[in-house]
């Protein structure tokens, strides 16, 4: 076994307190990876606070993880050690069914194997990211490309991908009309990837306070949802939409502002149901749908994209004793855009 | 003005009475259509009773009509006198928004003119099918092919087209799996469409009590909804799934039956909002969405689709006196599959 320095919750409502993990001797397909930097993502608050269901303490969070490989099992072809590498919200999955073999292994019909908070094929509880070192079996190991720093990275294995691919999904590109309903985290990633696809972006933000950033992000229009104006000028203007936002809308409203074959994508779930009135999509043809990450492929082909485009989020590193602190910064929505661990200082 | 006979009501709870109605004389496109039947459909009931809003009484239902061709405008084109033709829910629209450029009428940017409870372009209010004759400008009449009768053709041009452009939209045919929830007027011709289309049909129902007909229609496998087992047996199966049903129905439960990238699509809608859980759509990036008939060139694309695949609507044809007693058994589903007005009766 291999120990790796850590932090670790022990409850709902505790801090976070250094710890020691164990990490599973390297398999013929692992791959061990020395962490650089791990991403704090709005789920890893709701998973270490208990409120997306019962988790088992102590708990080490974090699916955004950026890192160097430094041990490769003896059948590992696609790294070798001194590898920049990054793993995102899953770590296996079964490989067999079909959405698995379609490289949709978020979707994998068994269910993906989450990076921290699930039961890998050992049937050991997964630790994240908040760690020096993890062991992932190379298939679910993503390439950094040489020109994105490996802190910047990070955030781009949840937020980037997690908005890369309904982007891609629902053709946002040249000619499109693009809305970004958020601007956290997952909203100024969407902005930055929206806009390097080439479409005409505008930001849906409870107030103005972001514009200058979302404006300079790529965004062509900002508009303020406080403002009882911004619907009736946007009506039936967007081809897409995509929403960061994890807590309870007017559906219908936004519905409102989709043109005919218009799509509304949410990539994060409330808490309770969601109600909407059926006329909304009727009129005008319209979808609601959901999307989740992306599959292994995808995620390559987000990093290689923004490698391309130069595109990275906006981050702010921190040490690890400022988890806490960032936690409640982050429910506070005071952060440009993502606070990003730096490992060295566990 | 020509006078037309009709049958009216006077009010939510008046029964239909013997009426004499108006249509104006024909302008350079209009089409003078003497309508030989008139299919019943459930929105005629929900309109003529005013669940739909305020309605301006008299007001005489039916917008799938089919009759022929006695007199032409000067300047039209498209057809004869003696010509065999129908007319579905709406009667014009503005012809030059993005929407009315694509073919796409019903979704006309304006809004476009209902058959009956609306108001024309000459500020007249729109009086629908069950009647002896209707003024249409051409560009809103198609043409019935010649081994459909007359008789069956009418609900084509409403529960034919409502059906068949959602099963077209999202792509129904050989290797998709297709639910219909409901068996009704829409729901049968929703089961001859998507088989015609070569698709594996699947009937979910309340009960068993009408599958030897869905069966016979083209349906592969009936299930009853009322039946737990249903759900959990086809849990992430079909592709696309049309809802018929205005009733409130469990929309989660519903969406657990799709895969990956399936999509629900309601051509009805029920009277009060419905609630959803998120979740149920990210997990396999599943859709929602809403569809409304077809537009004029989609019409006659379903009729010629009819036409050539021998497909028509099972019908009990009604005298006029019979449709007060006709509403009465749609709205207790008493009724295989649709009533069609014999409007000679009028």
């Amino acid at each position: 076994m291999i120990t790796a320095k850590a932090r670790a919750v022990d409850g709902p409502d505790q801090p976070f307190r250094a710890a020691e993990i164990k990490r599973r001797d390297l398999d013929t397909h692992d791959v061990l990876i020395e962490i650089k930097y791990a991403g704090i993502c709005h789920s890893d608050i709701h998973t270490a606070h208990g409120e997306w269901g019962a988790v088992n303490y102590p708990l080490v969070p974090g699916h955004e993880i950026a890192g160097i490989v430094t041990e490769v099992g003896s059948e590992v072809t696609k790294y070798k050690v001194g590898d920049r590498v990054g793993v995102g919200c899953m770590v296996d999955s079964c490989g067999e069914c079909e959405n698995c073999r379609k490289g949709e292994e978020q979707y994998c019909l068994k269910g993906n194997i989450p990076t921290y908070a699930g039961v890998d094929k050992y049937g050991e509880p997964t630790q994240g990211g908040y760690s020096t070192h993890i062991v992932v079996t190379e298939g679910f190991v993503v390439r950094i490309p040489d020109n994105i720093g490996l802190d910047a990275a990070a955030p781009l294995l949840c937020a980037g991908i997690t908005t890369y691919s309904p982007l891609r999904h629902w053709g946002a590109g040249p000619g499109k009309k693009v809305a970004v309903v958020g601007m956290g985290g997952l909203g100024h990633m969407a902005v930055k990837i929206a806009h390097a696809m080439g479409a005409e972006v505008t930001v849906l933000s409870q107030s103005l306070s972001k514009k200058e950033d979302g404006l300079q992000f790529g965004a062509t229009h900002y508009y303020a949802t406080s403002d009882p104006d911004t619907f009736g000028k946007l009506a039936g203007h967007f081809d897409l939409i995509i929403n960061t936002v994890s807590a309870s809308i007017n559906l219908d409203a936004y519905f409102s502002l989709l043109t005919l074959d218009g799509t509304l994508v949410n990539v994060g779930a409330p808490g309770e149901p969601l109600s909407l009135n059926v006329m909304s999509l009727i009129g005008h043809r319209r979808s609601f749908a959901g999307s989740m990450i992306g599959g292994i492929r995808e995620t390559q082909e987000m990093l290689d994209f923004c490698a391309e485009h130069g595109i990275a989020p906006q981050i702010e590193v921190i040490s690890a004793d400022e988890i806490d602190e960032a936690y409640k910064r982050v429910l506070a929505s005071d952060v440009k855009y993502r606070f990003v661990i730096d490992t060295s200082t566990m």
